[in-house]
């Protein structure tokens, strides 16, 4: 998963790319990185590290320029590595540019294998630089027409921001996979911005104004926007934005992701009831799910879970090894509270049904008489190849188990997922489809084959 | 505000105190120490910053020693400098001693004033250093009276941890402002600890055993426990540690903290009743309390604000000019939610109405038609001088304005408070006095004159 | 001016070549770097400072392999920058390459347009990484094959060493320019070394073989040495690497650096005699030649000018603003020696005449009667295309003046230079020319037109 | 080894400040400091490393005030520890103090001892800190007085500097075992500067006024000098800053280092002379002892040993492990100009003797016929107690081998010293003795018993 911001137009392009991802910082917490754009020049500032840490206010002061890019980045294709920072920059013929990517690409390996044949040397690990690689070798003479060349050329989820020549495009695959919001600052109105979530936009004071639609190149030069558009395909908005991802205060596809994780959490108790003293959600994901679910039981709603929040998110943790001494470190029950109670625990998913083992351990052990685990979504069976970092089918624990064997290697006295059904009326999927929900039933958009595969890594920086 | 930890007879005391000290981040975020003790031979590591960052894996294996203390430090007396990060340690005729402090200390100034005129350099600004210079003068033959003897001298708040000789002592003021509990490890029964909160023995699966009792000198060698008691002194625990500064899944004086803020939330409803649509905490201190008052009136309770947890606290950042930024980082109301609602804001205290004030401001801005601000402790009219970083009375809000006034400030609705009586039956004080309520009465039960000052800065470090 | 150091077929590769980068530091103070190669993976550390600063223990333990490559490097094209960093790598379709290199490509900017036009991506501004794009797009089925490709192609000065596949490459331009000598480890004799100057086998116990021939491209794979050629050039070596760079203790072209300088100076005696009371050099660069100098004037020999060694060389500064400080910094008079004496000053080179005017000033506030300058070298009048970073024609001295109205500038009683013919006998030059004095006569080897330019800066990283 | 430096009414006392410490940095390499003093306040810059590292651009800038003293240190009492990083500063009654000590107390333990009995804690392990709990608890009413107080009961060597109350105050111990001259700045005549060593007042244009005398204790307050004297004693100026440690660029005693090092290596050539083709010294100690002896002896003087200056000075490095590869390191004998030659090697002094058994070993390994070591001052046979950091006498291998062993053991053809009476008649000693020459003969002019010894380490910081 990673945020991506632009803003041009605004003589505090950088300081306000830097409280942007501020605001988007959930949605990736291993690198940070900012380019402006001055003239022919581009400012670039790229760390390892969290937004906060990344940037000091002397490097914020030196990235000047009035059009700025940013981006948030937890590692999914090209590894954990500092070469692989966003925003990517590159110098070609016509200058320097810089490009960063919330996505992922499923025929970036086939294209590199393609490019690296005829010549090319790639400095990143990243399937993003093949956008870069592929506008090099294009002839047209626009900085426009070049990156829609590009696009036509690849395949897979991509929400992109660039800079060059001092303008801000922006691109959408062509069924709009991630989420890519248009605004312009409430102050300054031709100052526009784009941004993964509208959370963004409440910070430093935007307004949404409309999404970038799927397939839509969008250049913004000055004060003017020129749309062009891909070929078109299918809407598959990810619905694991509105279940897990986004953060509740955004609004996606101009819907409230709040409402509808409540609208999630009270289906799951019209499909899954269970008699039970209180409804407890695993924090933070699981809350506002479980607010829907214990409205619509009527059984009260508790914080039985309290989280320590000087520790980052469990599922965003690079290596396992770290994930499961996370949970003690993060999660700690109320004591008293659960004893000798019948306990409805919900979550938004479940994935190798380690961490939720352990979650419903700690609560037995703090005195529940039951537990009782709800999640909000349909069992994660298979991989995303789009943009979020889900491990091998072999390790979701939803691949091979059905819901009552999960209960009994979570130790649960019962697990109930939301159905598929459930899901599509919460978030008021009509009879047109609209959403991509390959990690619940497989049924992958954009077909591969071979599957995407990690290239060995053959250069290591110390 | 502070935190302290220690243990005893472990192999690993600097591990488990570390995350301990982990448990206890809440409690302070501006430095991080531990000291373990080897025979004669103190190891130390203290540091500016967050407990994550403070240590290194190398750090924590050099701190060899089955004795450890620790502290996280929110500085109140002595200023935010590097040479008051805590434990603080000495050597003095009898060897290297350590000491870690959570309070304040009323007559350290005058203390400080007359063992300078007998020739006593300081080497820390802080009051805690007053213990050491005192014991450094006492010609007492063992660790424990030493500490007792210094103790005898000094007033106001303390819940200390220090180590010498191999031997871990704990100690805690007549008062008993501060809390201070003592456990054992699960798996290793003559392992003591003792920490600032329970949810520190959770994290490291310890058992609580008691609370340290007030004016208890207790010195842990090997597995022998020995008391020593100071003169005794009214029991005065500090009713502000249940209403803001514990954690909820803590239990204080073998009260659960999360249990009391419910009951908080639900007298605030019973005495300050209003029509409304929904009840919504500022997260996260107002939680608790705001689902005890939804609960108790019936109204909807929602997360209407939510809460940004890559930046820190508000309460305990030092500079204002921060703060006020920090509100805009720090919470987003959830868009749709709370447009055209009536809507009751539950928080922990209002200490000088800017913050308040820009919140309110927030909720009206997503369209919210009235605006209920509902506190659940009594008004803050006084400064803590036992170590909480209140503002001078000047700068409390509540000390020159009324509810009515506050509210119009703040541009609420309406404003009200819990009642000094509904606090005392929320946390079942009986006929008999329990708490330290001077923030809120102005009645101190130490009292001094002339007030505490605060020491000219004569030497600063870069 | 930069240093390359390479060593194959040794279990302490890492290890040998950080030792070999300490004995070439002189060569260059901006940057440091190691690459080393195990089966298909390089390993790199690479980072701005000294090699005692870039290198930390840990670091160099991880550079597994039994091949490794060194540069240090003060840059000459391509800017100071962090991305310049050599050894230079590339990832391209054959795998994984590094490349360092000393010396200076002229036809760079005109490859790389060309290279751009087709579509390539430079991930440095480097000239060296021309070559490197140059491979990628050759079709040579050998790593060998490909090198020579590529170098067939550029023009310029180059020492260069390569690793990839788990071999190392060395290769020198037909003019001969710089430095690189072949050596085997004296304990281990399939262990080959190879570095700019021979003062780096000293250091780590190898012995000389022979130099790398100009236009030789070596190959060592295993204890396997195969040699080819690049079409010939006459032999043109940088004869200011014997009046300046190299390190005294070095050996090249099989001659003495010491010896050639005793030489310098003695010549310079016997040219441009003048009586006086002492012979004091600048240190260190002027140290050997006023030797040479003083033993045939039979003038005493003191060292009339400590430097100190705590700050950096005066010429290799980035700096013009520091370089003027820096004399005053880094050398001091003796005081009473030089009062009211006639005074030799002898140093390697005049560049701009600022430093030199700054030194005598300083000798006549000393108190010498009479100073005299002579340079162990003719004036250097043109700027350097092939490798040493030399200002440009308008700001070198001796373009524009004469040695007596330098001696006028630089307020010396008297200034004289080593003539051509001099220099010539004293590195023992016969009828063949072999050396490149372009500086000194603007007779370039290799002519270029348009001249070299710099490439604008069009991306900043902070 | 230390180096002192302070400056009074200057208004940037702390970049001359930071100049002077730069010109005294061969005197301590392990730790800078500078403390200005601003009104009542003093400010404050201290940390392990070399003067170019310690002090960023930034810190110097906020040292504000007109006073300054600055201090490099080579550990000698206390060991190498942060906590004993000079100036140390202390805030006692009077307000804050700084101090910085080159020299050694001989009674340091001793008081130590008795002031904790008191009750005194110390805050560092350095030696220099007795003086400040003296003056803490000094009822003299005046700054001076209670430094004159406190120095009255300390016995050893030092030359200190020392600031508070906006004043500089200056002394010298009875004996004057170490440097400290008095002077001002050529430009400013009322700001008053001293140090350790001439060299500091080149770099920064001022000039000598005076020795400080020998018991002398000076205030400097505005632009008044006051002077008192301690209980007089014989002086016993340290000879061995002549032979060794000070720059020969300064003058001590009113004598130029430069000329006594030449006369030294003179006298050495007419008690100890030998046939040889060749004069070499071992630099850079070695250099002017060996141009004396060159000349006296009519051999030819050469740089046969090239430095590199990018690693530290042998003598001065803490730890013999890394001394002994660093004699590799360092020095590289000219390759050719040795072979079949006998040399003479002339350097200050042996300590331990594995150092010159190294260098001997190189010298023959260059193909010398024969190496004849020549040492410009008498055997080292006894510690030194009053601030050279010297090895025991159980190591020093003087103290139990003649020359003729020690040349054995050096595997040297022949090893002479020069002897006691040639180093007094180098240096001038006329009929009065006025030099301490401990380490040559062991007569100690201050006697202890019993011997000064170590502290044990109770407290570890991390």
């Amino acid at each position: 998963m990673c945020g991506v911001f632009g803003i041009a137009n605004h003589p505090e392009a950088a300081n306000l790319t830097y409280l942007g991802l501020h605001a988007l910082q959930h949605r990736g917490q291993e690198s940070a990185g900012v380019v402006t754009s001055e003239g022919g020049t581009l400012h670039a500032v790229r760390k390892m590290g969290l937004v906060a840490d990344v940037f000091s206010k002397e490097q914020l002061a030196s990235l000047r320029g009035s059009v700025g890019i940013g981006h948030v980045r937890y590692s999914t294709a090209g590894g954990s590595l500092p070469k692989n920072v966003q925003p990517l920059t590159a110098e070609y013929r016509h200058g320097a540019v810089a490009l960063a990517h919330n996505g992922n690409l499923v025929n970036a390996e086939l294209l590199r294998t393609k490019l690296e044949a005829e010549g090319a040397i790639f400095s990143s690990n990243s399937d993003t630089e093949v956008i870069l690689q592929l506008m090099a070798r294009c002839n047209e003479t626009t900085l426009a027409g070049r990156l829609a060349w590009a696009l036509e050329r690849v395949q897979g989820a991509y929400s992109l921001v660039m800079t060059s020549e001092d303008r801000l495009l922006v691109a959408r695959d062509p069924h709009g996979f991630r989420p890519l919001i248009l605004g312009r600052m409430r102050t300054s109105p031709h100052a526009y911005v784009v941004a993964s979530e509208t959370c963004a936009f409440d910070l430093i004071e935007a307004e949404r104004i409309r999404d970038i639609e799927p397939g839509e190149v969008l250049t913004i030069d000055g004060a003017q926007l020129v749309s062009q558009h891909l070929p078109p395909a299918p809407p598959r908005f990810c619905v694991f934005e509105h279940v897990y991802f986004a953060r509740p205060d955004s609004r996606l596809n101009d819907e409230g992701v709040y409402d509808l994780r409540v609208r999630m959490g009270a289906k799951l108790a019209q499909e899954s009831p269970v008699e039970a003293d209180m409804v407890i959600p695993v924090p933070d994901s699981g809350v506002v799910a479980a607010l829907g679910y214990a409205r619509e039981s009527g059984i009260p709603f508790e914080l039985g879970l309290i989280r320590n929040h000087y520790v980052g998110r469990t599922f965003i943790e690079p290596k396992d090894s770290i994930r499961n001494f996370g949970v003690k470190l993060k999660l700690n029950p109320v004591p008293g509270l659960l004893k000798g109670k019948r306990v409805i625990v919900v979550d938004d998913s479940i994935v190798r049904g380690t961490t939720s083992r352990k979650i419903v351990k700690m609560i037995r052990d703090a005195g529940a008489r039951e537990v009782h685990v709800r999640i909000s979504s349909p069992p994660v069976k298979s991989p995303c190849f789009y943009g979020i970092d889900t491990p091998t089918r072999a390790e979701l624990i939803a691949h091979s188990h059905s819901p009552a064997e999960i209960a009994r290697y979570i130790t649960a006295d019962s697990a109930a997922y939301l159905s598929s059904k459930g899901l599509a009326e919460a978030v008021r999927e009509g009879p047109e489809r609209r959403f991509c929900d390959a990690c619940f039933t497989g049924d992958y958009p954009i077909p591969f084959d071979p599957p995407t595969h990690r290239r060995q890594l053959r250069l290591v920086e110390f």
